[in-house]
C-alpha cells in the first residue's frame, strides 16, 4: 500500500521537470528493474512489486532492499507505471551526476538535438557496445531519464556517462578531431581508424545545425548504393562507429 | 463529407485482419502520402485531405487525383487518423502483390520473426539505401501494411519487394550461400563482399529460431569491445550491409 502523494510523486517522474526537480526517474519490469539494481550505479529509493516478483526475487537482492521494497497490488502498479502493460515491478532510482568529459584518448559521441526517446535509447546502447564513456548533448536532445530511453538502455543507461551542456562551448574547448556525420562528405572506409575523436551525429529532419557543422574538421558519409533518402539516426550512429572502431 | 461506413472501412485499415481482407493499407501526412503518390508503385484509391494541403498541392497532382480527393474538415480527418496528432491528409493505397524471389546474382534479407513494425520499417529503409531489393518474412514478423512501418518506411516501402513466406520453405529452395547473424559467428570484417546470398536476421529477444539457424553456411558477428548485451536488430541490419556491401 501507498498514499496518493506517492502515486503523484511517481507519476510525476514521467515529466522531465519533475524528474530534474526531484532528481530521480524509474525504471520498470524485471529485466531492466533487474539490470540496475546489479550493477548498483543508481542508488534505488524504492522498488514498487507485486508478490510475484517478489516470490522470485533471490533472498540476497531482498535482504539488499529491505525496507525500500513495497508488495503492491495489481491495480495499485496500474497506478504509477508508465507502460500501457505494467510488468510485476517499478523502481524509483536517484540520478547520477555526469562525469566531466574527458576528450584526450578516447572516442566522444556529440547528438545535436536527437529528438526521439527511442533514438536516444538505441544510441547509448550502440556506445556502450563499441566501448565508447562518452556522449555529450545538446540541450534539446531527449532527456536520458525519459522512461522510453530507460527501458530500452537498461543497464547501458548505468555504464555510459551522457553530459547535457551547451555544445557549441563544449567544442571549443576539445582540441581534438571533430568529424560530422553528413550526406556529402568522405566515404566511412576511406577514414583512418579512431582512437581519439569527436564523432557528430545531428537531428533526425534536420541533421546537424549549420553552427555546429562549422566547427566539424571532416565530414564523413555512409555510402549508399540504392535509393532511401536517409538512415535512422540510430542506425547511422552503428555503421560509423563498428566502422572507426572496428573495421578501420 | 463521408459516410459512417467510410469511417469505419478506414479505421479497420489499421488492423492486420482487416488490410488483408480489404487488400488496402492508409498513409498519412504530406510527406509520406507525397512520396507515395510520386513513386505510383501503389495504386491510390482515396485522398482525405484538409482545404489546407488542397491549397498547397500542386495542380497537376490534383488533376492525377481527380474523384479520389476527398476534402475533410479537422473532426474528419481526426476520426479516420492513426496517429495521435492527424497531420493533413490521409490516402488509402492498394496493396501490391510480391514478386517471386530469386536469390540469384543479389543480396536477399531474411527476417526470423522481427515483431517490432518500427524495426521492421527501419530494415526496409536500410534495405533500400543498400540497394537490396527483397525481404523475406516469416510469417510472424509485423506486417508491412501496418501504419507504423509505412509511416517510417515513406518510398521505401514501394521500392523494396517484401515477401511473407513460410521461410524454412524458402531457405530450401535458395541455392545461395546463407549467412545468420549471430553472436558467436566470423567477425563481419572477415567476410568476403558479397554480392550474392542471403542475409538471416533473428527476433528481438530470442534470435534466429534453431531450426533455420541449423540451415545457414555460416554465422557472422559485429564485433564488441564494450558491455551491452545486445544491438537493436535495425542497427545490426544496417552494421552488416554497411560492411558486406561497402567496405569488405
Amino acid at each position: 500500500m501507498f498514499s496518493k502523494s506517492t502515486v503523484k510523486y511517481i507519476q510525476s517522474l514521467q515529466h522531465k521537470k519533475f524528474r530534474d526537480e526531484y532528481g530521480a526517474f524509474i525504471a520498470e519490469g524485471p529485466k531492466v528493474v533487474g539490470e540496475l539494481l546489479e550493477t548498483n550505479i543508481f542508488n534505488c529509493t524504492n522498488v514498487y512489486a507485486l508478490e510475484e516478483w517478489i516470490a522470485a526475487a533471490p533472498a540476497s537482492l531482498k535482504a539488499t532492499l529491505g525496507g525500500t521494497l513495497v508488495a503492491v497490488k495489481d491495480f495499485e502498479l496500474e497506478k504509477i507505471s508508465a507502460l500501457a502493460k505494467p510488468n510485476l515491478v517499478l523502481a524509483v532510482f536517484e540520478k547520477k551526476p555526469a562525469r566531466q568529459l574527458a576528450f584526450k584518448d578516447r572516442l566522444t559521441l556529440v547528438l545535436d538535438d536527437i529528438q526521439d526517446p527511442g533514438n536516444l535509447g538505441t544510441i547509448i546502447r550502440i556506445a556502450d557496445w563499441f566501448g565508447i564513456q562518452d556522449i555529450l548533448c545538446s540541450l534539446h536532445t531527449a532527456d536520458m531519464y525519459n522512461p522510453k530511453v530507460v527501458q530500452s538502455t537498461m543497464a547501458s543507461l548505468a555504464r555510459v556517462n551522457v553530459v547535457y551542456a551547451d555544445i557549441t562551448q563544449q567544442l571549443l574547448s576539445a582540441h581534438v578531431k571533430k568529424y560530422a556525420a553528413a550526406l556529402d562528405g568522405t566515404p566511412l572506409e576511406k577514414v583512418d581508424k579512431l582512437k581519439e575523436g569527436i564523432i557528430i551525429i545531428g537531428n533526425e529532419s534536420k541533421g546537424i545545425s549549420p553552427a555546429i557543422m562549422q566547427m566539424a574538421d571532416e565530414k564523413i558519409t555512409i555510402a549508399r548504393v540504392g535509393l532511401a533518402e536517409s538512415l535512422n539516426a540510430g542506425v547511422a550512429t552503428g555503421i560509423i562507429l563498428h566502422q572507426l572502431r572496428i573495421t578501420n
